[in-house]
């Protein structure tokens, strides 16, 4: 089957433990797209497909990001946020994967963006939870998960602005505003 | 003398205390101009002028900046940003400042932007660590400050997202946008 097919692929393209990872990450997003009435069968694929680049070699990732157009300021950022939009445009161009809201799911699963739908915020918080997380507050992101998508985002995204800052590392612009855009979101 | 005139007008608009504070930041200011090479005079105008509008009231400022058309994405951010911009306008129409780099220096000094001039971080850091200014790591800032306006800067903002992150408040972009120039600037 087409799912077989894919995850094989994907498993193809990291070492055993990112894959561990990614079945974690499988594992939250259907979790949260039951739990919060998001499309179940999107959210098992975007999760499966949301690192399929990680572990390419940099240059590989860098010459994407030039030759196909993508995102130019990402070479200015770090490059921990390239293989999301390299791995979208790989799903999309070695697998055919053409459901948009898949791809931007696994694009924003990052940095997140300005009024994301829910399975962005699924892929993300995911990501952020799966089992084999471990780091100061995951847990805590965990319980604010069971309540609200948007309250754990904003959770996650603040614990990776406090480690850019402790680490005087850039921070990606897209994050700040993706933070922004939820903390509005749960004030209204 | 124009300047003391500017000093009563300016005294005029605060109560007491915010004027003890605009007092330390025209030491703080002619200070660093001094030890960075800055031109003295207008870092002494720009401090003494930072402040302007920050005792006036909010629907004053919010009827300003919409009648006036100043960047209307400050209505959207923290009240804390508004009265540099509506205090650059101020001092424009109703003393007739008309140094863009002075004017700038007001408009910019909570916010910083992307290609600070020397003039644009004298009076953003001589407002973070004027000698009245008592919260935890202002010496830290101090002691940066005798090295490096960039990185004194740099430790500013940084204090300023972990608070706002703190308390769950949104983050002005363009402080993130100054933050990653200034580091850029320190690493090349």
């Amino acid at each position: 089957m087409e799912l077989e097919k894919l995850r094989e692929a994907t498993r193809s393209q990291m070492p055993e433990k990112r894959w561990k990872h990614t079945l974690g990450v499988v594992e939250s997003a259907i979790e949260l797209a039951k739990r919060y009435g998001g499309d179940v069968q999107k959210a098992e694929l975007a999760a499966l497909l949301h690192d399929y680049a990680k572990a390419w070699e940099i240059g590989r990732m860098e010459q994407i990001i030039r030759e196909q157009e993508l995102p130019p300021e990402l070479l200015v950022y770090d490059k921990e946020l390239w293989h999301a939009h390299v791995g979208a445009w790989a799903v999309q161009n070695e697998h055919g994967i053409d459901d948009e809201e898949v791809l931007d799911a696994i694009r924003y699963h990052t940095s997140g963006r300005v009024q994301m739908t829910m399975l962005d915020k699924i892929v993300c918080l995911a990501d952020y939870i799966e089992p084999g997380r471990d780091y100061p507050g995951v847990n805590k992101l965990r319980k604010l998960a069971e309540v609200s998508l948007e309250q754990a985002l904003v959770a996650g995204y603040d614990g990776t602005i406090e480690l850019l800052v402790e680490k005087g590392k850039l921070i990606f612009p897209l994050t700040v505003l993706s933070r922004n855009d939820l903390i509005r979101q749960i004030k209204s």
